[in-house]
């Protein structure tokens, strides 16, 4: 199918004001970003960009499109003549999918002509604001399961199915080992899960027959789910067939639970596990958890090893969606870039003028802080870096750097070698690893340093100051 | 692109046991629902039919699909082979599109081979629960605005490109009057809406200016956004554009509002354009809106004509999925169907086993109760319902009465004619008329009564008591 359209109406028709008004080339800069960090948490996992690269590569307006909005009867003929050959000659700057991102630091940024570079706002924000939420909230996930699996088990209550492909792939980024989504398995590589469902376990006579007849189907798969009638029955039941599994030469991998007190259940069938002498067997947990449920299940000593989470991960509640915004930052004047400013009687949300990079200082091996400066200043190993709101405060940054954000087109031309999604999966554990422990805390966290440079908080006062 | 694969990957492991234990031709019977409302409201508007449909007419196993399962090594060939012939074939039952339900009344109703059936589970759950969530918040929203059009933008916002289409079409069918969605517009004719943007506003030297030009460009479509810089200097600005345009012929569309305090500033903006003789123009207004902030405005006075909704609408924010659940109520056991009942600890949590149907009783001309029967009872003008848990309470209901669950899908084959999108919205709007206003309140609505007959009232004191 062809996502051409998959844009905000107003984006045509500014459009078709451009092109009507002689303003087709007139240069502009756009950057997408988010104001605050979502969960309560205080970073986010960058993701999405592969779906933009690929609808960035494919836009164009075919036949079909064209004889649509001719029938909206709103636009002239030599504008839908000109939208045929409609196609983005811009550049894209990008922050690469798993790294760690911070509130009003620009995930992507687009240096283009106006018109292109507006009609990219809406499929953008889409797709980069969703499986950003999605992979930072898999990530705070994976960080309360401290190490254990995570399996994303969303599909079913996925906001639509590309929303259920899309969080799959999301989820894995953020470090899930695997999905329930087979789709997703096939379209991204992501490993697959699953066993069996309570309407295997009801189909059979007993609970005892149902297990007996999966084992004897999936003799080296054999995780059974044993809440169907009662979950301390049904261990008991599972470990009858965990022992004739073992005769017969196969390892059983484990028990599911999906109900109950997970504390309390996964401590007594533990107990049942090792008497039984199966102490390989994982206790495996579902039932509407996310990471706030499995870092208190853990803080009480629930015995789990692995845990599929399902609505509140594919739907990232409970925020839903990440605020982000593509604003205007520069457009060209007399053939000068002139820096743009957006005031608001929010103070948060003005945003950081002009044509910005962002430059990541190391400390001692960890992220330190980062900083904002103007595409044409050059970082220095030790810089002054003011605060973006109160200009009084400032840190002095120093030390190893990197710069962010990554050129993915030039010139319409994509001059990115895309990571595999197993890579980026690696970059976010990485990453992860990189950031002190205080970033990380599921709430109140530590607030991340994002200063600007001192020439950037300058053109920002003085902009301030202008209006 | 084949959706085929967009089930949980325990649906295959599923499959194929059922598959090697001979029970590929076991007939069974699930339900699809939602143990409570959503948004703490008393009814749902059903949606999604439509994309089930679909994705059951094209349900096969294509060559990808087979090599990607063979690839994970755990499916023999013969399972592999049999999927190549994989298709639904037995019957399915649904609430059309656009039909008020209410919890725990069948959405769909499944009588298939077990496999088949069983196999339809996730892509059901995942398009029936979205659309139906969406389909109701966006129809709590226009009882909120009181007959004021409503339009749906959330598309930057939404969960995954297909999450942002399948609200688009979703909330239309609840009853907004058009989507910013450009490519929901093309797909489903969904009247398509949009202006102009901030940026449009930033990238001329003046406000003014950006109006007068749109205004050149789309005279007879000026709708003009006035908070970039100062809302009320913003409604100055566009009256003396809209001036201009009436001198040239043309009918001012109305102001935007987008920020601030909108009941305050839509009373003063109201106040300036009536001065300046432009009664007809309308003020629009957006900004995080959902039901409860549109109808706090409305209740505090504000000079509000129309509405644009967007993440609120698009997540269904708080609560981001439809708990609905697909559970086998009945299957075959030497070759008779038997009724199956899920048993929690939580009373609510039980089944209604059996398979059932829906009958709805009128009471002048309005809706009065619902009872669930026994798919072989004759629904008669005057029946004793009992409550689906307190069996002591009844309700006689009598009057007209209609069947709700209507048949899409016999031995496979499709026997139901799809009503086209514009017919379901208007079943909505009618649907809604029927519904008294005290289960229309925001919440704390009167819970609607959905009785079970007698003999489904004894079926499952009946399996209760024998376990």
């Amino acid at each position: 199918m062809n996502w051409t359209l998959l844009a905000d109406f107003y984006e045509l028709t500014m459009l078709g004001g451009y092109f009507r008004l002689g303003k087709l080339d007139e240069r502009s800069t756009f950057d997408l970003y988010f104001r605050r960090a979502p969960f309560q948490g205080s970073f986010c996992i960058a993701a999405g960009l592969e779906q933009v690269i690929e609808w960035v590569e494919n836009l164009h307006f075919d036949k079909s499109d064209i004889d649509y909005l001719h029938g909206l009867k709103i636009f002239p003929p030599d504008f839908l003549e000109y939208l045929k050959t409609f196609s983005f000659r811009g550049n894209l700057w990008a922050v690469p999918e798993g790294t760690l991102v911070f509130a009003n630091e620009p995930l992507i940024r687009v240096d283009a002509a106006l018109p292109q570079a507006q009609y990219l706002e809406t499929a953008l924000l889409a797709d980069i604001g969703f499986q950003t939420l999605v992979a930072t909230k898999a990530s705070r996930v994976c960080l309360a399961a401290q190490g254990r699996e995570v399996i994303e088990f969303g599909g079913r209550r996925a906001q639509g199915r590309n929303g259920a492909l899309a969080a799959s792939r999301a989820a894995y980024i953020g470090g899930c080992v695997g999905t329930s989504n087979t789709l997703a398995g096939k379209l991204f590589g992501i490993p697959v899960r699953g066993t069996q469902a309570h309407s295997w376990i009801q189909s059979f006579d007993s609970e005892l027959e149902a297990f007996q007849k999966y084992a004897q189907v999936y003799p080296a798969n054999t995780l059974l789910l044993i809440d169907t009638y009662n979950t301390i029955e049904g261990a008991k039941n599972a470990i009858k067939v965990a022992l004739e599994l073992r005769k017969a030469g196969f390892k059983f991998l484990g028990f599911r639970l999906d109900s109950g007190d997970l504390k309390k259940l996964s401590v007594e069938v533990r107990r049942l596990a090792d008497e039984a002498g199966l102490i390989e067997a994982k206790i495996f947990a579902s039932n509407e958890l996310d990471e706030w449920i499995i870092q208190e299940l853990l803080l009480q000593g629930a015995q789990l090893d692995a845990f599929g989470v399902g609505t509140s991960l594919v739907t990232a509640k409970p925020d839903a969606a990440l605020g982000v915004v593509y604003k205007l930052v520069a457009v060209e004047k007399d053939g000068k870039m002139v820096p743009k400013i957006k005031i608001s009687g929010n103070v948060e949300k003005m945003t950081n003028p002009g044509i910005k990079k962002i430059i990541r200082f190391f400390q001692q091996g960890k992220l330190a802080s980062d900083v904002l400066i103007l595409d044409d200043e050059i970082p220095q190993p030790s810089m002054t870096t003011f605060d973006q709101v109160h200009f009084f405060k400032k840190r002095i940054l120093s030390g190893a750097f990197e710069e962010v954000l990554q050129p993915i087109f030039l010139n319409g031309q994509l001059v990115y070698r895309s990571p595999s999604l197993a890579e980026i999966r690696e970059r976010t554990l990485n990453q992860l690893s990189l950031l002190e422990p205080e970033y990380k805390r599921l709430m109140n966290p530590e607030i991340y340093w994002v200063g600007l440079s001192e020439r950037l908080m300058e053109l920002k006062q003085n902009l301030l100051k202008q209006h």
